[in-house]
Protein backbone atom coordinates (compact mmCIF):
# COMPACT_ATOMS: atom_id res chain seq x y z
CA UNK A 1 0.00 0.00 0.00
CA UNK A 2 1.29 3.47 -0.97
CA UNK A 3 0.09 7.02 -1.20
CA UNK A 4 -0.28 7.07 -5.18
CA UNK A 5 -1.48 3.70 -5.40
CA UNK A 6 -4.27 4.69 -3.00
CA UNK A 7 -4.89 7.94 -4.87
CA UNK A 8 -5.26 6.67 -7.89
CA UNK A 9 -7.57 3.49 -7.12
CA UNK A 10 -9.51 6.19 -5.17
CA UNK A 11 -9.74 8.23 -8.14
CA UNK A 12 -10.65 5.53 -10.39
CA UNK A 13 -13.48 4.78 -8.00
CA UNK A 14 -14.64 8.19 -7.66
CA UNK A 15 -15.01 8.17 -11.66
CA UNK A 16 -16.75 4.94 -11.85
CA UNK A 17 -19.29 5.22 -9.04
CA UNK A 18 -20.20 9.20 -10.92
CA UNK A 19 -20.47 7.45 -14.33
CA UNK A 20 -22.66 5.06 -12.61
CA UNK A 21 -25.03 7.27 -11.18
CA UNK A 22 -25.09 9.37 -14.62
CA UNK A 23 -23.39 12.62 -13.21
CA UNK A 24 -21.02 14.74 -15.14
CA UNK A 25 -17.94 16.00 -13.35
CA UNK A 26 -19.65 19.62 -13.42
CA UNK A 27 -22.87 18.32 -11.98
CA UNK A 28 -20.92 15.99 -9.33
CA UNK A 29 -18.82 19.35 -8.47
CA UNK A 30 -21.99 21.48 -8.44
CA UNK A 31 -23.37 18.61 -6.11
CA UNK A 32 -20.74 18.21 -3.72
CA UNK A 33 -20.17 22.07 -3.63
CA UNK A 34 -16.54 21.58 -5.02
CA UNK A 35 -14.35 22.83 -7.58
CA UNK A 36 -14.45 20.97 -10.56
CA UNK A 37 -10.98 21.05 -11.41
CA UNK A 38 -10.19 19.83 -7.65
CA UNK A 39 -12.92 16.69 -9.04
CA UNK A 40 -10.78 16.10 -12.00
CA UNK A 41 -7.85 15.85 -9.96
CA UNK A 42 -9.55 13.79 -7.47
CA UNK A 43 -10.12 11.43 -10.50
CA UNK A 44 -7.30 11.73 -11.74
CA UNK A 45 -5.40 10.43 -8.46
CA UNK A 46 -3.58 13.70 -7.73
CA UNK A 47 -5.38 14.25 -3.91
CA UNK A 48 -4.63 12.73 -0.83
CA UNK A 49 -8.21 13.79 -0.02
CA UNK A 50 -9.66 14.36 3.41
CA UNK A 51 -12.62 12.24 4.83
CA UNK A 52 -14.69 15.42 4.66
CA UNK A 53 -14.45 15.95 0.91
CA UNK A 54 -14.90 11.52 0.46
CA UNK A 55 -18.31 11.78 2.35
CA UNK A 56 -18.88 15.06 0.38
CA UNK A 57 -18.28 13.17 -2.83
CA UNK A 58 -20.14 9.82 -1.64
CA UNK A 59 -23.33 12.14 -0.72
CA UNK A 60 -23.53 14.18 -3.86
CA UNK A 61 -22.96 10.92 -5.86
CA UNK A 62 -25.46 8.93 -3.94
CA UNK A 63 -23.40 5.98 -2.91
CA UNK A 64 -21.27 5.36 0.87
CA UNK A 65 -18.14 6.28 1.55
CA UNK A 66 -17.34 2.54 1.82
CA UNK A 67 -18.17 2.32 -1.96
CA UNK A 68 -15.54 4.43 -2.96
CA UNK A 69 -13.36 2.11 -1.04
CA UNK A 70 -14.73 -1.02 -2.74
CA UNK A 71 -11.45 -1.35 -4.76
CA UNK A 72 -9.45 -2.24 -1.71
CA UNK A 73 -8.82 -6.07 -1.20
CA UNK A 74 -10.39 -7.54 1.67
CA UNK A 75 -6.81 -9.93 2.34
CA UNK B 1 -23.28 16.03 7.09
CA UNK B 2 -20.75 18.48 8.52
CA UNK B 3 -16.72 17.91 9.39
CA UNK B 4 -17.38 17.91 13.28
CA UNK B 5 -19.68 14.74 12.96
CA UNK B 6 -17.35 13.29 10.40
CA UNK B 7 -14.27 13.07 12.59
CA UNK B 8 -16.32 12.26 15.05
CA UNK B 9 -18.09 8.95 14.11
CA UNK B 10 -14.90 8.13 11.81
CA UNK B 11 -13.17 8.38 15.27
CA UNK B 12 -15.23 6.56 17.25
CA UNK B 13 -14.95 3.87 14.09
CA UNK B 14 -11.32 3.66 14.77
CA UNK B 15 -11.33 3.03 18.38
CA UNK B 16 -14.32 0.75 17.96
CA UNK B 17 -11.95 -2.12 15.27
CA UNK B 18 -8.85 -1.13 17.18
CA UNK B 19 -10.17 -2.52 20.65
CA UNK B 20 -11.81 -5.24 18.52
CA UNK B 21 -8.87 -6.14 17.22
CA UNK B 22 -7.04 -6.37 20.59
CA UNK B 23 -5.03 -3.47 19.68
CA UNK B 24 -3.62 -0.40 22.19
CA UNK B 25 -3.30 3.04 20.50
CA UNK B 26 0.35 2.29 20.99
CA UNK B 27 0.30 -1.02 19.54
CA UNK B 28 -1.82 0.32 16.32
CA UNK B 29 0.39 3.74 15.84
CA UNK B 30 3.60 1.49 15.65
CA UNK B 31 1.72 -0.71 12.99
CA UNK B 32 0.52 1.93 11.16
CA UNK B 33 3.94 4.14 11.82
CA UNK B 34 1.81 7.24 13.28
CA UNK B 35 2.26 8.79 15.64
CA UNK B 36 0.57 7.75 19.60
CA UNK B 37 -0.89 11.27 19.88
CA UNK B 38 -2.13 11.32 16.51
CA UNK B 39 -3.82 8.10 17.16
CA UNK B 40 -5.09 9.53 20.03
CA UNK B 41 -6.67 12.83 18.28
CA UNK B 42 -8.11 10.85 15.39
CA UNK B 43 -10.16 8.52 17.91
CA UNK B 44 -10.78 12.18 19.68
CA UNK B 45 -12.92 13.17 16.62
CA UNK B 46 -10.03 15.84 15.93
CA UNK B 47 -8.67 14.71 12.94
CA UNK B 48 -10.00 15.33 8.84
CA UNK B 49 -7.65 12.95 8.33
CA UNK B 50 -6.33 12.01 4.53
CA UNK B 51 -7.58 8.85 2.51
CA UNK B 52 -3.52 7.74 2.71
CA UNK B 53 -3.84 8.04 6.83
CA UNK B 54 -7.34 5.85 6.60
CA UNK B 55 -5.73 3.24 4.34
CA UNK B 56 -2.95 3.27 7.22
CA UNK B 57 -4.82 2.29 10.15
CA UNK B 58 -7.24 -0.01 8.43
CA UNK B 59 -4.62 -1.98 7.05
CA UNK B 60 -2.63 -2.03 10.87
CA UNK B 61 -6.05 -3.07 12.51
CA UNK B 62 -7.18 -5.46 10.23
CA UNK B 63 -9.98 -3.98 8.47
CA UNK B 64 -10.48 -2.80 5.21
CA UNK B 65 -11.00 1.18 5.09
CA UNK B 66 -15.19 0.91 3.93
CA UNK B 67 -15.45 -0.91 7.78
CA UNK B 68 -14.20 2.43 9.13
CA UNK B 69 -17.17 4.25 7.19
CA UNK B 70 -19.23 1.61 8.40
CA UNK B 71 -21.24 4.09 11.19
CA UNK B 72 -22.25 6.01 7.52
CA UNK B 73 -26.32 5.31 6.79
CA UNK B 74 -26.63 4.17 3.29
CA UNK B 75 -30.03 5.69 3.33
Amino acid sequence: MNVEQVKRLFGKSVRKHRMAAGLTQEGLADAAELDRSYVGSVERGERNLSIENVCRLAFAIGVTPSDLFDWWDSK
